[in-house]
């Protein structure tokens, strides 16, 4: 019910979708209606996912127009949102993200709780294609009622997918999402940015893996607030307690986090469901403590000083591009950069000119 | 003569170096001398390194006054850049990336060249630390007089770190340096930020590695000009031979380059010094090729676009973030944010109607 909606694409809410084959396809085109801001406030707040999903769609989209009703969406979900758990998940490529989520997600939702999984995962500059777009991944939580699954928006850099990513969190929180997992597909910066919009960032480890790879030497183990060593199964067991160990040691030298928490180092099984319960039990325990010390809510707060830039970023760039004097000089410059007959710093000079005027 | 100076920082700049310690220390804080734009422009087009690496510091400075030094310095660089090599380096931790440098920068530098390499290292969000600050390395090459090595500025985003390395290069080049390479320490996203500055592309590997990890999957390959597995010595040569043709089979998928550029794979053992002169001898035979066919120059052009953009967007948000009423605004705002008494959004939308008007 919910996979064949979460992998709408801006395309098919613009051009409709495939009618059966036995009439002329040319004429089975059909548009889908639009919606209003009310239609989708109302379909969101009232939990309807496919709502959700054109919603999400039209934060992804490019046009300036989709961007000015996304925008007042979110404004008037803002607040009906904010009464989930964000668990952010990471790890290096090959520690089994997928498999963990989707085991995770399938104990989580048996304790009743709705699930919206979300991934950040900026695009190849090249290929411009999404790495979850080549296969089919978390087939049974696909099709779990309780679970929705988006995958990241394609073509897009680190800071556009986390700004959407988190405009994202607002929509599915208002949508009565009641645990929310942002999944890091690349490696590299996108953890930071995950980090920034989650109450809880858990990373998982492989026993026996480079310490630099698993992003040990990178700061990425300074931002856990779990160490999770997967795979922990067959003759992986006693090799994965061992890093755990180690994991446990290596803490120790890290100064101790701000909201008092202790780091926990477990290890788990997501192919043989072993263990998930206690990955669960510890993001419990965390949210209640840090609710009762004011951490929790402390560092939301903190995480929306960084909306608050990020959209100031966005909309001083949005209002600047959308100038038809700043396009026009722009369409002029851009042939004499290309051409080698003005440096890049001339032509901006000109641009800024033009603003000043 | 030259490794003393290249980890200067914007500190001992402004605060003076440490004099011996047989008086008041505190008295012996001496402030170098204040250049002016005339003394770093004569300065780095006469070939001093010291006055180069202060430039450099500029460029990396956060503060106001030295931006607006360092912007003047750039353009009036401008005239005399532009007649290097710009070779791009990457590959996953581990690979040998030092090592690789170390030896392909003496066998450049041996043919009488100048070389400048310059890092790629976004910082971690929490360490606040550059990767390069906790080791030494290249030591030979940190004390070869026809070599200078600037470590990554810390403390930025991978955003900042490319602007200011595409402006470190403008720098070099005026100083006279013919081969500049750039090196990713990062994993991730900065290999496409490097290759938007680079005339070639290097992407290092080694035999045996997870294709996942070596970012095949991520379209890191796509963006290579050449790939060349390290370590190919010992056990390890036939290992490496075997790499070697399967990512020659590998290639043949990819669609060919746009310049005509067929990506040759090769082997090499850096910590043996073998058949490191192959792979300077494809690069040479790249500029040659790619400087008859044009393309050379005019992808040099394209990166001036992205030169454009960025510029625009670092002068757009200085202008912005530099008025004194949006300043008083935004610290007004900003402990309500922290209060949970104003969405993010509201005051974004607050700042900007005070900039409207």
């Amino acid at each position: 019910m919910v996979s064949s909606d979460t992998f709408d694409t801006a395309l098919n809410v613009q051009e409709g979708i495939e009618q059966p084959t036995q009439v002329n396809p040319f004429l089975q085109k059909k548009r889908k209606k639009e919606l209003s801001v009310a239609d989708y406030v109302n379909g969101i707040t009232g939990g309807d996912r496919v709502i959700l999903s054109r919603a999400i769609t039209l934060i992804e989209s490019v046009k300036p127009a989709h961007q000015v009703i996304a925008q007042e969406v979110i404004e008037k979900c803002l607040p009906y949102s904010g009464h989930s758990v964000r668990i952010g998940i990471t790890g290096v490529p090959g520690v089994g993200k997928s498999t963990f989520i989707e085991s995770f997600g399938t104990h989580i939702t048996a304790q009743g709780k709705q699930l919206a999984v979300l991934a950040i995962d900026p695009s190849s500059e090249r290929s411009k294609g999404s790495i979850l777009g080549d296969k089919t991944r978390m087939e049974q939580l696909s099709a779990n009622p309780r679970a929705f699954i988006r995958p990241s928006p394609s073509g897009l850099t680190l800071g556009g997918v986390a700004r959407k990513t988190r405009e994202s969190i607002i929509l599915c929180e208002a949508a009565g999402f009641d645990v929310i997992i942002v999944e890091t597909v690349g490696v590299g910066q996108s953890e930071t940015a995950v980090n920034s919009m989650v109450d809880f960032f858990l990373l998982l480890m492989l026993a026996g893996a480079g310490d630099e790879l698993q992003g040990i030497k990178r700061g990425i183990m300074e931002m856990a607030d779990a160490l999770v060593i997967n795979k922990a199964d067959g003759d992986n067991v006693r090799p994965s307690e061992l890093a755990k160990t180690r994991y446990q040691s290596a803490l120790r030298l890290f100064p101790k986090q701000e909201n008092g928490w202790e780091v926990p180092v477990t290890t788990c099984s997501a192919i043989e469901n072993h263990a998930i319960d206690k990955v669960w039990q510890i993001i419990c325990d965390f949210e209640k403590e840090t609710k009762n010390n004011g951490f929790f809510d402390r560092n939301r707060n903190e995480q929306h000083v960084k909306i608050f830039y990020d959209w100031i970023d966005f909309t001083l760039k949005n209002n600047f591009f959308n100038k038809l004097e700043i396009q026009n000089k722009i369409d002029q410059l851009l042939p004499l950069i290309l051409s080698g007959s003005i440096t890049p710093y001339q032509a901006g000079n000109q641009v800024f000119a033009l603003n000043d005027n």
